[in-house]
């Protein structure tokens, strides 16, 4: 496996040959399978489960990680091309990824949409242009319009639950948050879960609707699996028979990178906050799952949260076991 | 060993396989004995020794460690039960503690104490809640009142050092220190030198007494070890014939969590600065110790710190090699 | 190797062996050759490539590191002898230091000077004090007045481009950069060029040469190894025939220490950028060399940094080789 950038790019196959990594390596450690191996760690945007899942997916397989993130005490990086640096910052990333990728056999990068052209960050082009800079396989640790490693821990999370894939019915629901949120983690599940072949449901207010493109994506990979994709503010109608809610917020489409027009736009939706009610007409052993980091009582109840159909920790606790499935294809022996 | 949170836990025997093990590995290392194990850290207060020395211990042992830290570039993390997260912080450690367990076979945890209530402080209720939301087994990395690491790594230095345990007089003495400090090291101390059958006194002036609860369970420990606990603010009588002055800040038990208080209780006590009149009745080969970090000058003179009679490096080192016997039973595939 | 200072305490005959383990660590990875062991570093001053390439470097031979650097959430360190710490540093580094060396079997530490006296700085006062706290072997990360495995790495990096060392012409070249850079690159840089028995010229506006001492050394270096040292301000003269332009902004040494004084100095002299026309005169193989970070447009163009010509990157990546040999006969079975 030379990237790990999008679910999309692995096929089916090689996403059940992924989570057949997992599964194995979940029960039966191969503490010397990466011996001597080096994974570098990037980090632009804030992380607390990627940070830690990664090193200690790393360490399991005898292998080992750096860090390198911009509070650290490093010299200021600068982005921007073509520039005179006569400024704050003392090193260009043209410089600094592939100096970093070098030290490593992959390198995982973790860069957040800086929300200024919706277009350009659905194309993910600025992450892209970091990934050009490596010279060593790369891991999408969240760019700007996916998340491929929480998709595949999310696909584990269910198989490992039993949850139905052909006709099981997935409800990503839009949740209202103090702030405009990514983008990246919604298109990464849409897809995700219509790849697994289920009844996806995007359930969102007026001016929440997900990017056509990201639409068209998950509907295309919904075509091949036998899945369904649709889209609606219709609670009562979405959340009727669900395996799964799978929370989350998002900053609106139609006012991106506004956060003005945002935050009218959200007022007075602080009732999407996922409750007991939202389960009353939803398959008796319906989940609840979130990526986290999770607003309590505000993306979701304290009771929902707590309770029994709360999987978000299994969920990031499969960050690891995902991950380092993708580590022991990308630089193991094996293909 | 399931958990490691106080010495009082262990008992004698557990206590002496620990030291015993920990001074097999600083002499004959055991590179692979926890290969493939991963420790995780959870610094929520400041550390160096703690955060070195649980690193240094673990790969020294082919292990392996992730650090979480609130300075590092992560989401605030929220600890009140029950609110409502519209504020700052994106993350509550309902959340954050049990995933950060999950990607380790054991996880360090550091809280001080929040001073808000000395009852629950000395109860440890905060700790034991973070603790009770891990899976995995958990060692004490410095809780409100409780450090059995710096305990374990004193009495091995005292081992090392042939100090008598019967009939060897261990003063634990109160000292200057512009701010006030926690409890933690000084209640772990006395109970410490106690269990190891040692005269113990407790020197310090009027006002910081040692809460009642801890001088019990010391002198309970003293009962069973042949040892003895008595507390004084008579320097000269306490002094006499002393194996090792420990020298430790503390706040005002009295004016606990008041700065104001406690500020002036201090007032006027800068001479409790340890100095070489200190030893002048002490055994002659009384030695000075500390857990460190020390203020120079103002806890002890430099005479003293940089003198013969200090061994606060060696405490330092010990802390090393004390961790990796607990890691060792902990990991292992010993008991 | 007790300890790695400075490349002119190594000799001739052990840089070749340095160099030739290098190269077959490249090669041929020994993912166990240091195996238990532990690599202390210390950052008292910022850094990237070395923060990274050492963590890597470890790894790669099995070892393991851990970082402390002022930036953690560690208790601020007091640097000055004798002093009352009644103020904000809870922690003084005459205890920090030789703690942190003694968990590890080595110890690197960065620490830049602080460029309050010319002469201090040159000795390396302040860092040799540093390392005569540590009671295991020291690896010099950057120091006042030298970088030795920057040096160990550029002439690795020579090597593996043949290019000429007897007869070899190399230019180190002051370049503009806003601010005051301290001296340990350039002067590492012209004893390190000298000592591989080249033709150095360093060239520099008037008021940036090099410190009397420094220059003293180089040409030491090169009576022994057949090469020579030279200093001018006319560029025409300096880049006839070159084989490489390594760039490096530094401050003025007449003004030492005095930002204003050295602000004067260097206005007007923004011509010294390194670009195409810098190379019209030189060898048609000549290289471009910088140890980064590197300002864009300031201290060399785009276009020249982009280029064939530039082989920054792998200097870069020569970092972590280099510093592998030098763990290696450091802390390997070998001597």
């Amino acid at each position: 496996m030379q990237q790990f950038y999008d679910l999309a790019d692995c096929g089916a196959e090689q996403v059940d040959k992924l989570l057949a990594t997992a599964g194995r390596l979940q029960k039966h450690p191969e503490p010397r399978a990466l011996e001597g191996k080096v994974l570098s760690l990037l980090f632009l945007s804030p992380s607390l489960r990627t940070l830690a899942s990664f090193q200690a997916g790393m360490a399991r397989l005898g292998g080992n990680t750096f860090v390198i993130s911009p509070d650290m005490s490093i010299h200021g990086l600068e982005t921007r091309p073509g520039i005179v640096m006569d400024g704050e910052a003392a090193e260009h990333i043209r410089e600094a990824v592939p100096v970093i990728a070098s030290y490593g056999d992959a390198i995982g990068i973790r860069a957040f949409a800086d929300r200024r052209n919706i277009e350009t960050d659905i194309a993910d082009t600025e992450y892209k242009g970091l990934g050009a800079l490596c010279s060593t396989p790369l891991i999408n640790m969240e760019s700007a319009i996916n998340h491929p490693c929480q998709s595949l821990a999310d696909w584990k999370t269910m198989d490992d639950l039993a949850i139905p894939s052909q006709s099981g019915k997935f409800v990503l629901s839009w949740a209202y948050h103090p702030r405009a949120l990514p983008l990246a983690v919604p298109s990464a599940t849409v897809h995700m879960a219509a790849m697994r072949g289920m009844d996806v449901t995007v359930l969102r207010p007026d001016g929440f609707e997900l990017p056509a493109p990201i639409m068209e994506k998950a509907k295309a990979a919904a075509a091949r699996s036998g899945g369904s994709v649709t889209e609606t503010d219709d609670r009562q109608q979405a959340l009727e028979g669900a395996h799964v809610i799978y929370a989350k917020s998002w900053s609106s489409t139609r006012h991106y990178g506004d956060r003005i027009g945002d935050q009218k736009l959200r007022t007075g939706l602080e009732d999407w906050c996922i409750d007991d009610p939202w389960f009353e007409t939803a398959d008796r052993d319906c989940r609840f799952m979130h990526c986290l980091p999770v607003r309590r009582g505000v993306v979701v109840s304290d009771r929902v949260l707590d309770g029994p159909r709360s999987v978000v920790i299994q969920e990031a606790q499969n960050r690891m076991y995902a991950q380092m499935a993708v580590l022991y294809h990308m630089l193991g022996s094996g293909e």
